[in-house]
């Protein structure tokens, strides 16, 4: 069967989470991914958490599906092996995607010449070449000065590496778009994707930037309040929590309506003057607005008011943990149906998830675990070379691979 | 020139932000994209943040770089307009993105008839169909449990809608490699991606889900500390704030370095019986490590402090408010250059980002503002069908579009 990415070799030279979940993903979507591994595996390899072998459980859930060679990266022999991996002729080759810094012979326009139309994603950190991780760019976003308790006294950092993520979706993007134009021109393609570059666009993206410079606007933390609109967090009287949101009018409706707190709100709209029905005013008025749902929360079980909330099709989440998210029987990992138990023989057996692209017209390559480090060597020397096994062996021999 | 989506026309029929912001992804690689907004625009068109004159600079942030036709949705006539759009002739015509729920007449199978090979990206909430935003799905993985002080009683709800951008940029990526199997078979293309499935396969990706499986792990509190690593926040004398990393052993050694910590460290290592060269022993004493160093922070001023650090090479990033971000000269948006100032006629003069990958080997488009709702609608009909301006006007007459 032909899937989207049929016939694209992608070479990974990535470790952390930016560049290895985009190469993930398009060996989700088809393509034949190569990861370079130095030897005994890069810098993140034993990266937490670990199963009880030692094995990185983080990096495994990053690196499914692609096979891995090891080599000396440190030895012209080796380079050579990557070289020749990228020059292998035929239109879906030449495609490498690193984040490996200060490496001379990676830059583009030494590679140029082991194939002239090379297809090149680096992920970098800053855009002055300094380096970056999730970390150490979102404390300089403001998020964390918003995020937490209203009367937190410190920054409160997220936990999520979101703009590793976004950087990560944004590759794999720029490599198929950029073998679209390859494929058009006939040109190579170079292509710089800075962790902090996503981060600070998306604050552009979503408003935040613009209500600085045209209303100089000061953003103040507000809990777990959702902003703009309203959303608020309930505990029920036995000590569980729910998440209740009302973006449009028939959300609005539903929730008032099923708390009982339409009569006091229209009063309470008629004093001040202004319609709920915006939600501007819901916003505004959010501390008030709380204050009068909440006794209808506080007063029932987590079961009935999820019940309720069904019933009166109020847009609503629920309080998990991460434990309950991927054990209970209605967590969120049951019901996506997303998942099949991969049995990975190093790390046992556990659930791993499909494409969130979910295809009619293809199927996506069966789950698989993720590679051990080097285990493909010979195998992809033969592929994507067609070297034959004496030749495979005076490279082990010599140093440059691992087999 | 030719950019990588030159010749794709896309229909967006969204609202929020996973969907605008992917067609907005695809408009910056070049595709050109023509928003369908209902009468007076989308439920999401006023919201906050507002510029003085109402306008939503969120909206305007999610929609810039594209074109905006205005349609009665909920008659036949507009939605029509709608379905000859989708039916040009002509490879690159015929691509759909839509978070639209409960319409009928945007099925895929009976947009089928319109365009035998049509492709179509549904973004959506549940996998069961139900609706969820990235605030009802967040609370569902988990993370608010995880995030904030360790000391917090209740879950802390991130401000960044991580999973609608990821979402997104999944979105844009399903286009062009649905656009690609397109061409190489001829079959029309069918996607679905919820933003409950993006949540919880990131949670995988990222070995949360299998340290619970393979380990029985649960995963506690921990401030700000960086997970399985070193990473932890500092205050200063001047009471700003710093994060400082050490994923390396070159991250590592640069900061005990420059804290005078690394002989106390050391003795600590060997009456411990660990070495703090394994990023695993430098989380579980996280703490100790932090009481180790915080004096030398907290004698400096700021400027001390970043002036060391950076002398020292240490990973380290500044914690700074939204508005320091970008206003300051060397806050991230100044320093990532990516910035443009763009005239709004409605909104105002801002800066708006060029797209996240920095090609070498084209122009992106030149930064441009998002369109008022049914700017576009007659230039749209001409460019797209070739309607006649008496069509047009019989269109407008019969309230099938707005003008």
């Amino acid at each position: 069967m032909t899937l989207p990415l049929t016939g694209l070799h992608v070479v990974d030279l990535c470790t952390y989470v930016a560049g290895p979940s985009a190469c993930m993903t398009l060996a989700q979507l088809g393509a034949d991914v190569v990861r370079i591994d130095p030897l005994g595996g890069a810098t993140d390899t034993r990266r937490l958490p670990l199963a009880p072998g030692g094995q990185s459980l983080y990096w495994a859930g990053l690196n499914r599906g692609k096979r891995s060679i090891e080599v000396d990266l440190r030895g012209e022999g080796g380079r050579d092996v990557v070289r020749r991996l990228l020059g292998v002729p035929g239109e879906g080759h030449g495609i490498l995607v690193t984040n490996a810094v200060g490496q001379s012979w990676l830059r583009h326009e030494e590679l140029l010449a082991v194939r002239p139309d090379l297809i090149q994603i680096r992920i970098g950190g800053r855009a002055d070449g300094r380096p970056a991780v999730d970390y150490t760019v979102n404390c300089e976003v403001g998020l964390p000065w918003v995020t937490g308790p209203v009367d937190a006294s410190a920054p409160v950092n997220h936990v999520l590496p979101a703009g590793d993520l976004i950087t990560g979706a944004h590759a794999a993007l720029s490599v198929v778009s950029a073998e679209r134009l390859r494929r058009a021109t006939g040109a190579p393609q170079y292509v710089e994707i800075n962790l902090a570059d996503v981060a600070v666009a998306t604050m552009a993206h979503l408003g935040f930037v613009a209500d600085v410079v045209v209303n100089g606007s000061q953003r103040l933390r507000e809990g777990n309040y959702l902003y703009g609109s309203y959303g608020c967090d309930f505990a029920t009287v036995d000590a569980r929590r729910v998440m209740v949101v009302a973006l449009t009018n028939r959300h609005w409706n539903a929730l008032i309506r099923l708390t009982g707190t339409a009569d006091v709100l229209a009063a309470m709209e008629k004093a001040l003057g202004v319609t709920f029905a915006e939600e501007e005013a819901r916003y505004r008025y959010r501390d008030v607005i709380s204050a009068l749902l909440r006794p209808w929360f506080e007063q029932r079980t987590h079961a009935e008011v999820v019940a309720s909330l069904e019933t009166a099709k109020v847009l609503w989440g629920d309080y998990r943990t991460i434990e309950e998210m991927t054990r209970s029987s209605d967590g969120l990992l049951a019901a996506s149906g997303l998942f099949t138990e991969v049995d990975d023989p190093a790390l046992g057996r556990y659930p791993v998830p499909a494409p969130v692209g979910r295809p009619t017209g293809w199927t996506p390559p069966a789950p698989a675990p993720a590679p051990a480090v080097g285990a493909d060597t010979g195998d992809v020397l033969t592929d994507w070379l067609g070297l034959p096994p004496a030749e495979i062996e005076a490279l082990a021999a010599d140093g440059a691979i691992r087999r």
